[in-house]
């Protein structure tokens, strides 16, 4: 059994939320897929007021971002202790788009390396912040 | 810098993903909400092929759930290892309903309590476990 709910939710201010973000290395990519809710763990770098992920060609999140051109995404991150709950959570929501080539494809591939082993094209996505929606649980 | 990405993704059978589901107590629901991807971190358990978490009534989960019955969600834990990024994830995707009364409500809120204080009345949502997709890293 978890402990009994004695935590209260605390918004928190934009920067923050996206200085939160920066300190963590994975979360999770939130897109519709063949008109179904789908989400994948990643991880990702905060680059200003977007996120940046990597996504091997080819893939589910590939696809569903390259094929819908400025689709619009989620992405959460959390640090919450599975023990006592406390912690935060941070989610964006944003239109999503590759950057395949140029000078800033190559800077966000040399800042993030993909985990997961695969074909050796790539995309790089990046996650413009549009709302911005973190929290904090305390005690 | 993230660790280079040499690790391979194995996919989970169904029955071992359920089971790894339930040894965590946490994990995030993915809902449309506004015609917008949303995601929420809960806690959860699981019971049989469904997922059982709590929604406080007037919170944007019970609103998403309560106003669309049958709504198909998605819901997703995961045992990563930040440094390494070796471990597993679990994603469920199938019909969410509310049980607000009888017996089963009544069990479901004795084994699992929500973890943020909120208005006294809520629902319990089961979430059907129609497609289950589970996959470790692997080194």
């Amino acid at each position: 059994m978890t402990m009994t709910g004695t935590r209260r939710q605390e918004a928190l201010p934009r920067q923050e939320s996206l200085r939160l973000l920066g300190t963590v290395s994975m979360g999770r990519l939130v897109f519709s897929h063949l008109a179904l809710p789908a989400i994948r763990p990643v991880n990702h770098i905060v680059d200003g007021d977007q996120v940046i992920i990597r996504a091997h060609m080819g893939t589910t999140i590939d696809i569903a971002v390259g094929d819908n051109a400025g689709m619009v995404v989620a992405y959460e991150a959390d640090l919450i202790d599975p023990d006592t709950h406390l912690g935060w959570s941070v989610i964006i929501v944003g239109r999503a788009s590759r950057i395949s080539e140029g000078a800033e494809a190559d800077r966000f591939r040399r800042l993030l390396q993909p985990w997961v082993a695969g074909a050796s094209a790539d995309d790089v996505i990046a996650i413009r912040a549009d709302l911005v929606d973190g929290f904090r649980l305390v005690a």
